[in-house]
């Protein structure tokens, strides 16, 4: 407490704490551990989308020598009787059983010390099936006859699905409905009424660490080591899958090569837990990064968007319909559906909404979280439509969301007041940093020059819950315990800032425990950009709850309150010894959803904003193009460490500009064409914009801790219709599905001229 | 809290949670830790017990093929400029240091990835000494100008050492007096004054799983696993030797085979760490079952008693010295010293005390603590001491004891008053068990039959600290997390039990957490028995605390007290979410020394109070003798646990037998004759008394958890001198030596009969 250097962490941009470790390589992932004894699982996955599984002959791989095991879904029944599992729907098999949804599902597994034996013999594997008619398109597969799941099973862990317990003949996962006013007569009432039709393709996160669950029996328990973004969670359902108590399964992580919700709730984990306690051996489930393609994908979504608006461009009324293609396995999509749903109308004030928001099953790979958990898909939607309204009505796109975004006061169509929400300062800062007050220099040759911006907000996931520990020692260093997961957003870092500023120590006293939970308390997960305000609640809770205690042990002594911690410790147990041990919990607020209209009086503790402007060079002749410049403002709240932010922000911007620009799962009747990053290109530093800006706005979350927020996703939400709203103020033609591609951009120039590029 | 079993755990004889991994093989001790990449670590010993190192060769050991690196005390002093460990004192070197101190002292280590190679590179060191004179006699160490260290170097951790820092000249680490009254006017008053020399022979604890720490390089920090039995402890030591802040240093540990005060404090850690820390490599660093001969041993002793009695048997004054042969190296060989120095008296009121306690250096391996810390030597001299008193005076020897014992209220010699020492009530179930009021049947042949007993006292360590944390999960499931090292003594199961009882849940949901210091709080250390009474009062207070949360939960929430803990946190935080986190802290209350008496109102917490009784059969042409009956009655206070407490008393019995009659570390000029398992006989099988009780009296500790206190020591107190007294008893001879032999027997009996062996 008397530490001689200032301990104002929060605000300062601090270098990250693992840095230095993931430069020289002593950081260690879970991808690079091997542990004694341990068996490599290779998978045998399904040539068929959807298909009854009428034998499977695994004798070839049995007979190649070095194979330890070949496992089926027959043989996890002892152990796992009902091989389930999922967050929102127990509808994953751990291994197919009976039947197959998707081309990639994994079938059997192979066990072998050497994983190219293993490898090997996965290939070896015969599976014959009786194939089924299947479904891929979202809005095909709410009337198509090809089912992908006979019955619904939704997890009991959210109340809000109970009622689709046994639902048959669907393929409707979740519908999510959320009415205010009435739409028809706001249309009516309008002068203007627009409606517009857009699609989001297929994309992948490519962690560059892959996916990797390593399991091995620890007595009659199971310690699992996964790369999982919600270690609290994987005990969760692993307990529940085996039938134990929680504290018979022990999860750790370590620092992630990167998530982006492609590691969140249960992934292999389940796989790696039964094929280790079956043949009592660890055993370690790793996909290269081609098998990524086949385990989870964002949501690819058919949108449709109907506004009625007055001739000066206020908005009345909005419709919007929602597909979201969840594949074979519900995974989080149902809560995508509605979370991101509550939103589909946008940041704007408008007195008649209704949004239907339909989770869907394909006969596709698994789509889940991903980076914008929906809102990326929505703000697409909105933000092109906003677009297309402005230049129908002449009125300059900036300002005609300026006249209807939501202020501080207004209620969101859900009936939630809107509390420190910067979204008119993060509009301003975007006039300002995009010189949009001066006229575009659009150029009078081949190619053409233009601007574009779009804005989204999202909400957090609420309501969650996260726990933190700080145990100070009697030499004054303390150690954080926490469940938040270091995946690349230097959660570390961020968290210990705001520890040694409470607790008033230099932070290099302080020491971040990886997730294990068998140690780090409880935390709902690593995800929706939620970690450093609710973590950072619960670390400011500990930390006061720490210094709390050893206030009072100095008051107990007779001692200043600036008494050094290590003579605090010595006066008191006569030596260096004790600990004092601080706990802090937050709970986000929340008010339940109406079932009946969707609303709730309090849908989120905070939200996130983020906006992007962007300038764009198109080549008329080739329709490629080239963006020049781009600008990611968010509001952050107070920035407990600028550094981090900026990279988040970059960082996201970036992922978006992939899933903007070139980045498709390409499948013919199911079957991925391009699973490889050979033909599945992400940006590259060749395609990062040559200027890039960052900012966050001044502002401040008062009921966030020292004001904060989290910032993970903002520059996710509005790249895509920044840059299709800058193509058509470059060229006047208008793209409404992505990815956008320059032949996408001359089909549509052509168009534009009545010709047909196919003809030409 | 509303489960429906029964959680009164506390009194219970439950199975050790840890005995099915045991017996089955899943139970992982360090021993058997490889880590990846890890160099073993061999050692190259000293052949002389006191030199100059002139020059160390290690060509020959560098150049056989697969030797990785070979290390000297030089190549230590970058990472560690002062590389001298210790608990008291820090005097003791990682590696000699410009001279050596013992026959057997580590000199050099070779790193190797195969130990046998180590093995034998390190026989090819070769080390140039100049010769210096020794002195292996503790009595004699305090007059011999054979000066162990030139100077004093007390470690700043204990003010009372503090004096002598710097002192020179001399091999007398610490001299503890105590002064009570006036022993020379109690002399004057008395009507006979006895005064007797007692001996004890080196031992050495043999834990079957030898001394072994491995420790790699962990980020900026180190990773030490080490079979220790004071992980809090070896990460303080570590972090000053290093000079860094204790949170760089983890320190973790398993399961122990065994500890016996053989791993406390500081041992291998260092030069495992600094191995570590200079190749930047895991390293293993293990001794063999031979090799820890040269590492830790028992205290011999020289011990001196006179005593001043009135002819009716009343103690009027006792005059004790003690001389303690502590080896080349402190460890925490002052501390018995003076800790043991208090109780050199004997449970026993005595008007006019004067003990004198000496803590020797010698030119022998270090000596440390070992179950009992000094007292079953002390209980050899006194008890031996007050047979031959009542042998003298025709006093039955339990009747001499009942008329002088302390009883409740009385002041001990320290000054310290008595509470809850059921002294009276060992005595008195040792009279009932022993038939006492039955005559002895002697038997008129060749074999002659005898009984004797003895009691013994001994005070906890004080004042120190425990501190445990209890988390408990949303599915009501808890996990303890404290530093108590489970080394076979069953800790975890009895604080299990204490923690289940007080959370109210049932014992099979709690799990406990080995001791790992990024995790597991501080705890002085598991020794002196001080576990169940200090870490008892943490986990109590732990729960409790937790307890008290869940119940201000329910209220919070308006739900009954007793609402499942599942339905708790999920009504608090809408799922299975969320943590209830409860810590304790326990410090003994201590009144300081006052180093002009060596008097303290409170020296311990709790005392320890152990009797044993035998019945033997000597041989009177051979010396031959046999224990045939051996009782151990302990004041366990009110027991958790009663099959523990029965295998502890009788553990701790059978070890104190192979002291009394077998084990004796054999030394000619400093060079130990007997440093192999092969030729140091510790008890097998057939060396158990045919009949063998354990009892404990009925008693309550009120200061106690539950009433308890520890008992892994107390029958190891009185095993010497009850046999010896029963030795005299059966054929009329007194032993004062240890071991007790054939061969002395039958020397005293010639000796009694004017016969001389060595003529025979």
């Amino acid at each position: 407490m008397s530490e001689p250097v200032t301990t104002n962490y929060v605000g300062r941009d601090l270098p990250r704490l693992e840095g230095r470790a993931k430069v020289n390589g002593a950081a260690s992932y879970i991808y690079n551990l091997r542990l004694p004894q341990m068996l490599h699982a290779k998978l045998h996955r399904s040539s068929v989308a959807h298909g009854r599984i009428v034998r499977i002959d695994t004798s070839a791989a049995l007979a190649l020598p070095g194979v330890h095991a070949v496992m089926t879904a027959q043989d996890l029944l002892d152990l796992i009787p009902d091989p389930y599992f999922g967050p929102a729907f127990h509808d994953q098999p751990i291994l197919a059983l009976g039947k197959v949804r998707y081309i990639g599902e994994p079938v059997a597994a192979v066990l072998a010390s050497d994983p190219h034996v293993a490898e090997e013999a996965a290939a070896l594997i015969e599976v014959h099936y009786e194939e089924l008619p299947a479904v891929f398109d979202e809005v095909q597969a709410m009337s198509s006859d090809a089912l992908v799941h006979e019955e619904l099973r939704p997890a009991g862990t959210f109340p809000d699905l109970k009622h689709l317990k046994g639902r048959r003949g669907t393929n409707l996962a979740l519908d999510f409905r959320l009415r205010r006013g009435d739409v028809d007569q706001g249309f009516a009432q309008a002068d203007h009424v627009f409606e517009h039709r857009f699609k989001v393709q297929p994309v992948m996160h490519v962690p560059l660490e892959p996916m990797v669950s390593l399991a091995e029996p620890e007595g009659d328990g199971v310690l699992i080591h996964s790369a999982t973004q919600m270690p609290s969670f994987v005990r969760l359902e692993i307990a529940r899958l085996l039938g134990w108590s929680e504290n018979r399964v022990r999860v750790k992580t370590a620092l992630l090569g990167g998530g982006f919700g492609a590691k969140v709730y249960i992934k292999l984990e389940a796989l790696a837990t039964a094929l280790a306690l079956l043949v009592r051996r660890p055993v370690r489930v790793a996909l290269t990064m081609q098998e990524q393609f086949f385990h989870i994908t964002n949501h690819a979504a058919t949108l449709r968007i109907k506004s009625g608006v007055t001739k000066d461009g206020r908005l009345l009324a909005r419709q919007c319909e929602v597909w979201w293609n969840g594949g074979a396995y519900a995974d989080i999509g149902p809560r995508i559906a509605q979370k991101s749903g509550f939103t589909a109308a946008g940041p704007y004030f408008i007195d008649h909404v209704s949004i239907d928001s339909y989770a869907m099953y394909t006969h596709l790979p698994p789509a889940g979280a991903m980076r914008g958990f929906g809102v990326p898909q929505l703000v697409w939607a909105y933000e092109s439509h906003m677009d297309m309204i402005a230049r129908a009505l002449q009125i300059d796109p900036l300002a005609l969301r300026e006249r209807n975004i939501l202020r501080e006061g207004m209620e969101h169509a859900t009936g939630t007041v809107m509390r420190d929400t910067a979204i008119d300062q993060v509009l301003a800062e975007l006039r300002k940093r995009m010189d949009w007050d001066q006229p575009v220099q659009r150029g009078q040759a081949v190619v053409r020059r233009g601007r574009g911006l779009a804005i989204g907000v999202k909400a957090s996931i609420s309501p969650t819950t996260s726990v933190a520990m700080i145990n100070v020692s009697a030499d004054g260093s303390a150690t954080l315990y926490c469940n938040t997961v270091d995946m690349g957003q230097g959660s570390n870092t961020a968290l210990s800032q705001v520890a040694a500023q409470v607790l008033g120590i230099a932070i290099d006293k302080l020491r971040v425990v990886s997730p294990d939970t068998a140690v780090t308390p409880f935390d709902m997960g690593t995800l929706g950009s939620r970690s450093t305000f609710h973590m950072g609640h619960a670390v400011r809770l500990a930390a006061e709850h720490a210094r709390q205690q050893l206030a009072a042990l100095a008051q107990e002594l007779g001692l200043p309150a600036d008494t050094a911690l290590p003579d605090l410790f010595r006066r008191k147990y006569g030596m260096s010894a004790g600990n004092v041990v601080g706990t802090g919990t937050y709970t986000s607020p929340y008010a339940p959803v109406d079932p009946s209209d969707g609303t709730s009086k309090n849908i989120t503790p905070n939200w996130m904003i983020g906006g992007t402007g962007v300038e764009v060079e198109v080549d008329t002749e080739t329709g490629q193009f080239v963006v020049t410049r781009l600008v990611s403002v968010a509001d952050a709240g107070q920035v407990i460490n600028p550094g981090i932010v900026a990279t988040q922000l970059s960082g996201a911007a970036i992922m978006a500009l992939g899933g903007t620009l070139t980045e498709e799962m390409i499948y013919s009747d199911g079957q991925l064409r391009n699973g490889s990053l050979a033909f599945y290109k992400i940006p590259g530093t060749h395609d990062i914009p040559a200027v890039m800006e960052n900012a966050a706005v001044e502002s401040a979350q008062s009921n966030g801790p020292f004001g904060a927020k989290g910032v993970g996703e903002s520059a996710s939400f509005a790249v895509a219709p920044a840059i299709a709203n800058a193509i058509e103020d470059a060229v006047g033609v208008r793209l409404t599905e992505l990815p956008l591609t320059a032949e996408a951009v001359l089909r549509a120039l052509r168009q534009a001229q009545g010709l047909d590029l196919a003809k030409d």
